[in-house]
């Protein structure tokens, strides 16, 4: 571990900026972004002026203090006190606001905390009743404004975790074939990729064969796979925190015309999306584009929104339109890094396609982070 | 999927009982518990009189319509159409309740749904934010009473999945040496694990070596294993949703006095729990009889509470004392599923040793519900 003082400083000038007297981390990525590493229960307290505050379990102090070479450690043992930890903290910081802040005028002081997927609903609401005295905010404008546009090895992250998922996939590829079960390409996969490095994957493996193609996301089952499935693959695995993301469909033996036509369709709205990813753009804009293919592949009934999103420390991160409709309008910056093809594209009842890759925006159109070769037929 | 409709007729005597007009699902464990499988975003409510009504994306309905033999699905494409179709379906339910329920007096009409890690804050929010017109309450009165105590094809998942976690350790203890990463353990534990039909794990893999042996938690690293380490392996395999529990510590060559002496205690600490896991007992007891035995070996400093907690379809479930300290009096029941061993024993700076098994309640005493030998030195 250790601290990243740069980045905390930045975001300690963009709290006060926001007016919000501190975030509260309660989530692995941010806590990975300013310490370098997780832990178990990550729980931090980033002030807007002054050291951060460490919240740790009493069996795990003093390994703490040597990992962050910080005394700034406050010990809890269950989660109740946690959280009279944290009130504590913020008290503090309320009652001597840090320099260049003033209390407020009025209402409230803000504190921030992220509001995904990850965060547990329990906690917010133990938050809030026991920090009656602050209000509660999303930090996504600290964290996104920091985090959105990647550093030069947040990149090299990136494309080290999504060479892995290609090594998972190229795995599932050899090995696919009628007879054999989602989960048994899964078990495969898995092993290759930690073999690999990965730490694990930010969802579970997807594997849906047959009518369950069309599904948006996926799981793996026990079912076999048959002769004329379209097969969706789509992989993440995790490095040092960084999230890939890698969709490839297979159809095992030949493809009827109509599923051809679909593969055929879904390569041209990537094309299509990537040509156009660059400074400027919005979601609203790739979505567009994307519907603009389907409509004149006479698929435009079965287009849906979401053919992009986000990606780093957090598998789907802003601007991520398929979690938070507002994030349409947000316009694309050099070094942000995106998905293209997170959308199934269905004709629901039969069948679907996905081929997803992860791009660095540039000013001449989307930069594919590792190219790993898109092959349909197999078998 | 099958719907369950024995247990949905109980969910729904015990909604009219606690006020509920019905519950919103949104975790794969309680849409496990009612249909029998799961999605990537399983999302139902269950009215407190009447059938369940499924919420799909679109491309998925027909395939969801089919697997349900139900046409209660209504269709959204994306977060904030969800959350409208289940404005839409509480309005409904609240312009005309189910039988055997009255419109609430005064106040607002509850609905149910479950707060725990894997209920994302922003969804609980949006929830809030669209549906005014009902009060959000925790559905632990309902999903408890329902879920607490075992039937029989419950316990056989949890002893299959726990014997998929023997089967991990078995690999993880043969392998184990000096020179060897948490990581590289892990790769062939997970490997061997799914082999064997685990669908992942319900925590992340936790192998803690040297002084990391403290935490709580833990993780996996690639840091080398070194002689004269405590490595704490925790294994947590899902089968069929039922999430395993099976932690061991091992030494790697001759044990101090004082880790010999830590880890007998912990021996002892599990006995003591054992012969009193019988019907009527709650946390606090088992907690009293674990720090008794701290106490008498010269450990009382270090003991924590937390030895035990529900293990069900969730991992960490009701009684689970470790997250919700009002727990800690709930009175255990006959067939009732719960682990020993979740507490670490550590001296903090130094080491910790953990052992944890699954045990069914009975009027003996706790059941093993695998055998997994106990071996401390290895190599």
């Amino acid at each position: 571990m250790k601290i990243n003082y740069d980045r905390i400083h930045r975001a300690q000038e963009l709290m006060k900026q926001e007016g919000m007297i501190g975030i509260m981390i309660m989530n692995h990525d941010d806590y990975r972004y300013f310490f370098g590493d997780t832990r178990s229960q990550p729980r931090a307290i980033i002030p807007a002026g002054g050291e951060p505050v460490f919240i740790s379990f009493r069996s795990e102090e003093p390994e703490l203090k040597a990992a962050l070479k910080s005394e700034n450690v406050k010990v809890f043992s269950h989660v109740g006190e946690q959280m009279s930890d944290v009130k504590k903290t913020f008290q503090e910081i309320f009652n001597g606001p840090p320099p260049g802040m003033q209390h407020p005028e009025q209402g409230k002081a803000k504190v921030g905390m992220q509001m995904w997927f990850h965060t547990p609903a329990f906690l917010v609401d133990l938050f809030r009743t026991i920090n009656k005295q602050v209000e509660l905010v999303s930090s996504d404008p600290v964290m996104d404004a920091l985090r959105m546009v990647k550093e030069p090895d947040e990149i090299e992250a990136l494309r080290k975790s999504q060479s892995i998922a290609a090594k998972g996939m190229e795995t599932i590829r050899e090995l696919i074939k009628s007879g054999i079960t989602g989960h048994e390409l899964a078990t495969e996969a898995m092993y290759v990729m930690m073999k690999n490095g990965a730490e694990g994957t930010s969802t579970p493996i997807h594997i849906n064969s047959g009518i369950r193609s069309c599904w948006v996301h996926g799981k793996v089952d026990h079912n076999k796979i048959e002769q004329g499935d379209l097969v969706v693959v789509d992989l993440t695995p995790e490095y040092k925190g960084y999230c890939a993301n890698l969709a490839r469909t297979f159809v095992v033996g030949e493809p009827t015309e109509q599923q051809e036509k679909l593969y055929q369709t879904y390569l041209q709205m990537k094309e299509g999306v990537r040509k156009i990813l660059k400074p400027g753009i919005r979601s609203l804009d790739l979505d567009k584009a994307s519907r603009e293919v389907c409509e004149e592949n006479g698929f435009g009934e079965y287009h849906l929104n979401g053919i992009s999103h986000g990606i780093g420390l957090r598998f789907e991160e802003t601007p991520a339109a398929t979690i938070i409709p507002p994030h349409r309008i947000i316009r694309l910056k050099e070094n942000m890094t995106v998905t293209i093809g997170h959308t199934i594209l269905a004709i629901p009842g039969l069948y679907g396609v996905r081929f997803e890759d992860v791009y660095r925006i540039t000013p001449l159109g989307g930069e594919i982070l590792y190219d790993y070769p898109i092959e349909f037929v197999i078998g």
